[in-house]
């Protein structure tokens, strides 16, 4: 799927959000949910979902924009407190061709540790068990 | 440079906003200062540079974050209308360890196409007349 066409509103992440799909919850409020990546690239991969039925970033409307963003900031600082990693990386996909692949906007905020090599996106499931340890460590770390 | 530290006023992207380098400019407003990179990833690949001084998303003060990533979808949009793309990947690098070369915050807006790989960041200086080229139909498709 390119840049152009309608949200669909059948896509993973909205059931996520509708509730009718799980996830391994980080964060939520009015304006996001935030979940680890169960493909992630590294340890501590969590995903910033507006609540917003949008598409891209060309899509979001810029109110939900500065509401993602700022949760993306918090969510980010957490997970820095929580994992001490040496870097984080934040990335946002707009299209297949970019690497999109589930067409509702989000965020990626990817941990990264100058010893360990960046894993492919959805490469490997990662174990469940350690994912809701490490998403109960993120939000222990939330501050307002 | 890891995610600690002080911010460094040397950094090239601090000089450039001070007009003490130049810049092939794309836009500029009291928010963020917006050009091509110098050592794109794809054509038309756009920085979008928040004027504060802050080393980092963990750095940035809300208000200019969320100023910021309006004017990153903005300038996204203008990239899309100019070139294009058939996706726009949108990062944002902290730490070295993530990718981070230049400890000053800044967006990378990199339009893509599915028969161009995308090529390594650093790896080849673009010429100056193709950045000129492409910053003019970019700035000359932005709109309010």
């Amino acid at each position: 799927m390119s840049l152009d066409g309608a949200y669909d509103s059948g896509n993973i992440f909205a059931k996520i959000l509708k509730g009718e799909m799980p996830c391994v919850k980080v964060y939520e409020d009015d304006a996001v949910l935030a979940f680890m990546d169960i493909f992630p690239q590294s340890p501590g991969h969590t995903l910033v979902v507006p609540k917003s039925p949008a598409r891209n970033l060309l899509d979001l409307d810029d109110d939900a924009l500065q509401a993602a963003m700022v949760r993306v900031k918090k969510i980010a600082t957490a997970v820095r407190t929580a994992l001490d990693p040496d870097g984080i990386v934040i990335t946002q996909f707009n299209g297949a061709p970019a690497g999109q692949t589930v067409f509702h906007i989000h965020f990626h905020i990817i941990p990264r540790w100058e010893d360990k090599p960046l894993g492919r996106h959805g490469g490997t499931q990662a174990d469940m068990d350690e994912l809701k340890a490490q998403a109960e460590r993120i939000a222990g770390a939330l501050t307002d």
